[in-house]
C-alpha cells in the first residue's frame, strides 16, 4: 500500500518485535496459563507474568498492580463502574474519551452525579477549575494523561496532588500516553490508570487496568478466579506476551522515540504553515505531546479534504471513533472554537517509522486538495485543469 | 518440549493457516477498523467483516448476529448478566462452566433466583427435569452445549424445543462445542451462543456472542459505539481474522476431524482399560462430544498422578481453570460419584495433531505412574527398585 499513515494516534503499526516475539509464544507457549500441572501451563503463565513484570517497570508500578483486559474501553469501564456502586460523585472533563464519558452516563443514569469541566481552546484545564468542582463528597476523578485528538496533556500529577485525599479514587486514561509521555503511576499518586498496547507498538485486543489496591474495586466479569478474580477469563498469552515486549521498548526508547516524534511534529507544523497557511492549529506548542497534530484549514472541511487525499493519505477528522456521521467529534464540540474550525480539523499522527520524506509528501498531498477546494469555494478561481481529484471523489 | 499435549479442551495450539492470516493480517492491516476515510482503515474493516462472516456460516447464522468479544467467559457474563434487570428468573445446570455460574450468583445477590439442575453420573440433564424446573415466570435457561470435564453434549435443540416460548432466553455456552460437535444456532431454536477462538486453533483473547435479536440484550461495556455499541471497543483486526480462518476450517473440517478425534478417544479408552484397569470412566460412551475423555484410576489420587507425569503428559485434573487448590472441581462435585472417583478423575484430551504413538506413549507414562501409586497403597507389594520417579515428585 503505498498511503502514508498518519494515523498512529488511532493505532500503531505492530513493532517487528513485539512481531517476533508473538510469532515464537504462538508457536511454543500452547498450553493454557491456568494449568500448572504441565510444562506447558508453566512456561506460559512465566511468559505472562514476565510481560505483567515489564508493562509494570515502564509505568512505575509493580507487578501484582497490573490487571490484563481487552483494552482501553474495558479498562476505563472497569476503572469507573467497578469502582463500587457507592461512587456516584465524579469530576470529569468534557474531552475525555467516549469509553470515559459514555460508563459516566451509564452511572448518572443508575442515579450518580457527574460533573464534567470545561477545557480552553487548547484542550488544557485549570486545575483552579479542577479544585473548586472537588468537594469533599467527590468520589472519583477521571481524567485523561494525552487527549486523543489534540494532544493536549492534562499534567497528570499535578492535578491529583491538589485534589487527592483519603476515600477520592483518582483515574486516568493513559491510552495515549503510553509510548509518548514519561509516565510513572506512583509518582503521580493516581489509583487507576488504563494502557493499551496498540498504540505503542503492541498488538490490539490487550490491554490493562493499573489498580493502585485492588479491594478499591470490584470485577465487572465473574468466573474462573483469573487474576485475583477482578478480571478473570483465560489470559491471552501471545496477546500479553506482545503488550509486555512493546513496554520494554517504550521504557528504553522513549527518549529517543519522543525526541523523533517531536522533531517530526514541529517539522509537519512549520511545514503546513508554510505551504499552505491560513489555518489554525488545535494542538498548542507547549503542553501536549509528540506526534498529534489538529489542525483546521480555512475554507477546506475535513470531510471534503479526506474524500479527496482519503487514497494517499490517512488521517483522521476529529476522532476515529466517532467519524462517519459528519459531525464533528465531541472534543472538537466542546472547545470554544468557531464552528468553520470545528468543520475543518484534521488530526495528523505520525509514528517511530514516519519519514521525512512522507511527511513532506503529506503536506504536498494536502495542499493540493486544500487549493482546490479554496478554489471551488472561491468564484473568482479556476479549477486547476489538469486534476482528475474531482473523479476520486466521486468513487 | 517433547512432553505430550493432552489437554486441547483447556486450549488448542493455534492451527498452521491460522497463524499464516494472522502474520499477514499484522503486517497489513495496520489501520484502525473504524476509521474508514482511508484504505487501512477500510482493509482492517473489510477482513474483520470477512472473519465474522466465517464465524456466522460455521454456526448457522447471520453475520449482524456476530459480536466479538474478549473469549468465552466475557460472552457469558454478557449473555447473562446483559439479558436485562428484568431476567431474574434463571434455570441453569450444576456442571455449567464457572463463568456461567458466577454470573448467575451474581445475579441472585442483586436479588435474582437461579435454580441449577442436577445431573446423572454421566453429566447428563434429563429433559423432563428441565422441563418441570421451567415455568411461565422463567426469563432465562443457560446450559453448555458440551461439558468442559466430561465431554457429555446437552442435547440443545431438543432441550430448547421443549421449553422455548416468546420471552424466555435460551442461553448456549458453546466454548467446547465450537470445532467439536457440528453447531447450527438458528435450526437449534436458541437465543444467544457463547464462541471462543482459542479451543478450535484460533487464538486466544477473542470470543463471540450469537445474539438472534440484539435488541434481546443490553451492553455492559460503554464507549465509541462500536458492534453498534452491543460490545464497543476498537476491534482487534489479526485476532478476528484469526477466529474467522479458524472458523472456516471449523466449518471445511468438522467432519474429518471430529471421525479423527472420535478415533482417537475411542483408542485411548481402550488402551487405558487394557493397559491400566481398575478405573471408571465419567465420560459415557454415548452423548459425549470426541475430545475429552474423564476417567478416574482406582487407588490413584489425580494430584499425584499429574505430580508423577507433569513433565511428560500434559493433562489436567478437573478444570484447568479450578486446579491448584488440591480440591475437586465444582463439576466433580456435582456428580453422584464417590469421594475416592472425585479425587482421583483426570481429563485426557487428544486434539486434530495428536498422533497414536503419542497416545500409546501417554498410556504407558500413566500405567507406569498408577502402577506406582497402587504399589505405595499396597504394603504387600515392593516399589519398583529402579524407578526415580520419587525424586521427580519431590522437584
Amino acid at each position: 500500500m503505498s498511503a502514508i499513515y498518519l494515523d498512529h494516534a488511532a493505532r500503531t503499526p505492530l513493532d517487528e518485535r513485539v512481531a517476533a516475539a508473538m510469532t515464537t509464544a504462538y508457536a511454543e507457549l500452547v498450553g493454557s496459563p491456568h494449568n500448572l500441572n504441565h510444562p506447558f501451563g508453566r512456561r506460559a503463565w512465566e511468559a505472562i507474568e514476565v510481560a505483567r513484570h515489564e508493562i509494570a517497570c515502564a509505568i512505575g508500578a509493580r507487578s501484582d498492580q497490573i490487571f490484563f483486559t481487552s483494552g482501553a474501553t474495558e479498562s476505563n469501564n472497569l476503572a469507573l463502574l467497578g469502582s463500587g456502586a457507592t461512587n456516584r460523585l465524579v469530576v470529569t472533563c468534557v474531552t475525555e474519551h467516549a469509553s470515559v464519558l459514555e460508563p459516566l452516563e451509564q452511572l448518572e443514569r443508575a442515579g450518580g452525579h457527574v460533573v464534567r469541566l470545561q477545557v480552553d481552546r487548547s484542550g488544557h484545564l485549570d486545575a483552579e477549575t479542577l479544585v473548586a468542582a472537588t468537594t469533599s463528597a467527590t468520589q472519583l476523578v477521571s481524567l485523561m494523561w494525552v487527549n486523543n485528538e489534540l494532544g493536549t496533556v492534562h499534567p497528570v500529577a499535578d492535578l491529583a496532588a491538589r485534589v487527592r485525599r483519603p476515600g477520592l479514587l483518582f483515574h486516568v486514561d493513559a491510552a495515549q500516553a503510553f509510548g509518548r509521555v514519561p509516565m510513572n503511576v506512583t509518582d503521580a499518586g493516581v489509583d487507576l490508570v488504563t494502557l493499551s498496547a496498540h498504540k505503542a507498538g503492541g498488538p490490539s485486543g490487550i490491554g490493562a487496568l493499573f489498580v493502585r489496591d485492588a479491594r478499591l474495586l470490584h470485577p465487572m466479569l465473574f468466573g474462573g478466579g483469573q487474576q485475583t478474580g477482578l478480571r478473570p477469563g483465560s489470559l491471552p498469552t501471545a496477546l500479553c506476551v506482545g503488550f509486555g515486549v512493546a513496554a520494554r521498548r517504550v521504557r528504553e526508547e522513549l527518549t529517543s522515540d519522543g525526541a523523533n516524534l517531536t522533531r517530526s511534529t514541529s517539522r509537519l507544523r512549520t511545514a503546513l504553515q508554510q505551504r499552505i497557511g491560513a489555518l489554525t492549529f488545535l494542538t498548542p506548542v507547549r503542553g501536549a505531546a509528540p506526534g498529534i497534530l489538529s489542525v483546521a484549514f480555512d475554507g477546506a472541511a475535513a470531510e471534503d479534504v479526506l474524500a479527496l487525499v482519503g487514497d494517499e493519505l490517512a488521517i483522521a477528522a476529529g476522532s476515529a471513533c466517532s467519524t462517519g456521521n459528519g459531525r464533528p467529534s465531541h472534543v472538537l464540540e466542546a472547545l470554544p472554537v468557531s464552528p468553520s474550525v470545528r468543520h475543518n480539523t484534521l488530526r495528523l499522527s505520525p509514528g517511530r517509522g514516519t519519514t521525512d520524506a512522507e511527511l513532506d509528501r503529506a503536506v504536498e498531498v494536502l495542499a493540493s486538495a486544500i487549493a482546490l477546494l479554496r478554489g471551488l469555494s472561491d468564484p473568482t478561481r479556476a479549477i486547476p485543469s489538469s486534476s482528475n481529484v474531482l473523479d476520486q471523489r466521486g468513487s
